[in-house]
């Protein structure tokens, strides 16, 4: 059996609610807290393409530039590995992915669509022959065919990747379902010597009850974030996650969670980040639907949430 | 295998929040709204004794009078029963339980911890000698050896009642330990043609994936209460196990509940009544501590979570 390993994307998630505007101070603190914490993976932000994305409109960590990550982790003289997220589509793999030699990252994610696959098995095979550790997260599973998922899942098992994500774009799933893929993810890589991870959302609150579900199924990478900070109702909690693990006897810490919350989390939320669960996410994960909707619902500060449920009825 | 049915305890847990001081309109509402959504059972709050309660303390929920639920109901004229909650050694069974027939309740909900087991199966045995149905709540077993539970169960299924119930008053299980109590007191109870319930609290954002992973293994009676509305953390949200259910062909119906929200959580939120998962629940709930330490510090306003941590430590 793999070791179960964290893996906190709290700026990368998290990003997604303020647009990657964290103060330098909340990232070096979020670095010592997840080192403390035994935290094996802390994902820095994206590396997205300047040509897709006007620099302007975001914080530094949509980015991620080399000196950026340096700023806070000098040539991290730590246990704990350095990931980037990179989209298919949205990267470009060849101008902004160094050689593995020249980088303080560790690892590169690459997120895709099952219908982008073949580019994304392209830059698993890119980023591998660079040095990296890599993974791919195939998101929005939830509206693929078993007969898709499943080719995918061949593809994968014959690359060069470390690990492979399932991915619960939409917060869409119960733990039964959770269960059910986490074996067969697992069936398919892990006899290729590959991993497995999960990434929940907490639509319908079962984000940490679904990755406790894919950890006894197969599953060893863990995606969290601290205080379940993530795009619409958020993310498996870094904190529930370490008290449950702690109990499993894994070697981690909540304590520095739980403080890391006290002096940022709350810090963030009276500045007028919002994440968590609420019932227009509930609308959009139960209906299988992206959570956009219920974003700008909620953006709009609107309440009336029998007429999102018509809205939604009518996609 | 026994029916599924869904029990609303928002009046009952709810009332927690506020000592009971719901308006008519509220519970008017309510009642209406569990009509609708197909639930099984509604309980309208506690039958407590005013010779252990100050009546002007608590709302009317508190006590329950026949004439204040038929101020609600009339003679409820409809598929939906009636519950009420009476603890042990804080309801004066002999006196203010009226014989069935001059009631319009159905089934008298009896909570007990596992060391005053036999006094709830005499007040069991005079409320169904009245000619109720009758459950056993089962407070803190998270506190109990097995063997406990095993004895109280042998008394219980030997005993009239007709649900036993597997509550997790701290919030403190995690899916695969439901499992194993679901299947546990199923075993025990189900061959003596009694049902079993769960009574399921969010402190781990488990709330709702534990009553999914009861019924699962043999709980046919799920209590929720609307938007998760109760003590500390809370409890199953309503709308998120209709939503489910409906899913599994179960008849009921989500939307009477979401408006219900829409109409009258929002307005309790904002007058300042405060429920749902909050880091000191998690705290509590994962050390399986009583919530009552992080009911009082938040009530303080206080978010020195650390402090809590390590008052808790020492407890």
């Amino acid at each position: 059996m793999n070791k179960l390993r964290i893996l906190d994307c709290t700026l990368r998630d998290g990003g997604l609610t303020n647009n990657f505007f964290f103060d330098d101070s909340f990232v070096r603190d979020l670095y010592r807290t997840n080192v403390e914490a035994g935290v094996a993976y802390m994902e820095m932000g994206y590396r997205a393409s300047r040509d897709v994305f006007k620099e302007s409109d975001f914080g530094k960590w949509k980015f991620c530039d080399e000196e950026v990550i340096r700023e806070i982790v000098g040539d991290n003289p730590t246990q704990m590995k350095l990931s980037v997220m990179a989209d298919v589509g949205r990267t470009n793999f060849e101008r902004d992915i160094l050689p593995k030699k020249d980088s303080v990252l560790d690892m590169i994610r690459i997120a895709t669509y099952s219908h982008t696959i073949d580019e994304a098995i392209d830059a698993v095979e890119h980023c591998h022959n660079l040095g990296y550790e890599t993974t791919v997260n195939i998101m929005a599973i939830s509206n693929d065919a078993q007969q898709t998922i499943a080719s995918v899942l061949e593809k994968l098992a014959a690359s060069s990747v470390d690990v492979v994500y399932l991915v619960d774009s939409f917060g869409a799933f119960y733990p039964h379902q959770v269960a059910a893929l986490s074996r067969q993810y697992a069936e398919a890589v892990l006899p290729e010597g590959k991993q497995v991870g999960i990434h929940a959302h907490n639509n319908q609150q079962l984000a940490f009850a679904n990755t406790i579900e894919g950890m006894r199924n197969g599953v060893s990478l863990l995606d969290v974030t601290i205080n379940g900070l993530g795009r619409g109702a958020g993310n498996c909690s870094a904190e529930l996650l370490a008290g449950y693990l702690m109990g499993q006897g894994v070697p981690c810490k909540q304590e520095p969670l739980i403080r890391f919350i006290e002096k940022h989390m709350l810090a963030l939320k009276e500045e007028g980040v919002v994440w968590g669960y609420d019932i227009p996410y509930l609308l959009t994960g139960q209906g299988n639907h992206h959570p956009s909707k219920a974003i700008e619902f909620i953006k709009d500060c609107r309440t009336q949430y029998t007429d999102l449920l018509r809205e939604l009825a009518v996609q």
